[in-house]
């Protein structure tokens, strides 16, 4: 169990730190390295147009890139969800956010979600590869079986939320996705996570990474 | 001057039937197929991984698939953008509803963002291409920009909104765009149409192209 005595070290080790918005510029996505650098997160959560910036101000440092990928909707071609993928490494990321096809999850074409997928995971050559399953517009036997489909395709992560539709990740939904990966991946709470409480909530739901657009705020307030 | 009297089959030749919500099912948007050809409406307007069936359910009809590409941010690697806009081409789409990047306009990166409308329009090989300025967030200025940018860069159309930011269509944007390209590209309203005045407003405010995700309730308002 965490608490919130948690060190601001510990704690900046489960974050990515995240600016998604379309109007972000480039002068603020190297203000969120800077800050990233500062506090040690595990790493920057950027749009794939802005990893180049992303990794040319976190060149040298342990900090690492993640570029979202299909994002926020997920119902970008699977081919072209590849092609950024294959972009974001090439300039620099090291980790891939990619959503779902959520429409084809929800009719049950689990074959087209598996495949669109694994075309992220082998683009991303051994990279990571985190899948946003969006949860607030799942029920929960789709959830699992979303997690499920991640896991067979190679995922090395489940994630709760883009942060762009009806509502970030909940509790329940973090335990519920731990519960059906168990141990052999990993759960990222995205959305939604504005203060110290409810992210150590977050990794006690059992999640062991953190998307958070806040992170400096909240590392503020963490012990030293 | 159009007025609430236009018949539905000319309010309909200037609709792109839209669906791009992330949970649309196929049958779904088959659905929205059958509607577009019983309109006869100019397009459809779907996401990506959505054109094969879009496609597949318009052939041998006049009604045009549209794809959108990069949405709904426009943060997306240009060349993902290139690729998807290729993609979408191949399985049948013959428009292209792109998004710029909207920080890069801010940040007066004015060469990033033309490169990147260019990358689309190469990509689409004389395939319509419109260029989604998404104007809440951009001030009057900005708007202008983007407009002459998206002219310089080869678009057929400037668009107003994704309909997944702050707000939509707005009669001043429609004016204000329109104004700034003149008669040598199209310019479509999107975002908010969801009433028979509404739509005939963003005529008389200078649109050729009008983005509805309820063109059948606003086109069963207008005269037979």
């Amino acid at each position: 169990m965490y608490t919130d005595d948690i060190s601001q070290k510990e704690l900046a080790s489960f974050m990515d730190y995240t600016l998604l918005k379309p109007e972000a510029t480039s002068a603020e996505i190297e203000q969120l390295c800077a800050e990233a650098i500062r506090f040690e997160t595990a790493a920057v959560c950027v749009n794939s147009s802005m990893v180049p910036t992303a990794s040319a101000a976190l060149k040298g440092t342990r900090v690492q890139v993640a570029s979202v990928v299909g994002f926020p909707l997920g119902a970008t071609d699977s081919l072209a969800k590849a092609r950024e993928t294959e972009l974001a490494l090439l300039h620099g990321a090291s980790e891939i956010d990619m959503v779902i096809q959520i429409g084809w999850l929800i009719e049950r074409n689990y074959l087209g979600v598996i495949k669109d997928i694994a075309a992220v995971v082998s683009a991303a050559s051994g990279a990571l590869v985190k899948v946003i399953i969006e949860a607030c517009l799942l029920n929960d036997q789709e959830k699992r079986l979303a997690c499920a489909l991640a896991v067979g395709a190679g995922a090395g992560f489940v994630k709760t939320s883009t942060g762009f539709s009806k509502s970030g990740a909940t509790e329940d939904d973090v335990r519920l996705m731990r519960e059906t990966v168990g141990a052999s991946i990993g759960v990222k709470a995205a959305g939604g996570i504005r203060d110290l409480h409810r992210a150590v909530a977050m990794l006690n739901a059992g999640a062991n990474r953190l998307g958070v657009s806040s992170a400096a705020a909240i590392l503020t307030e963490a012990r030293k």
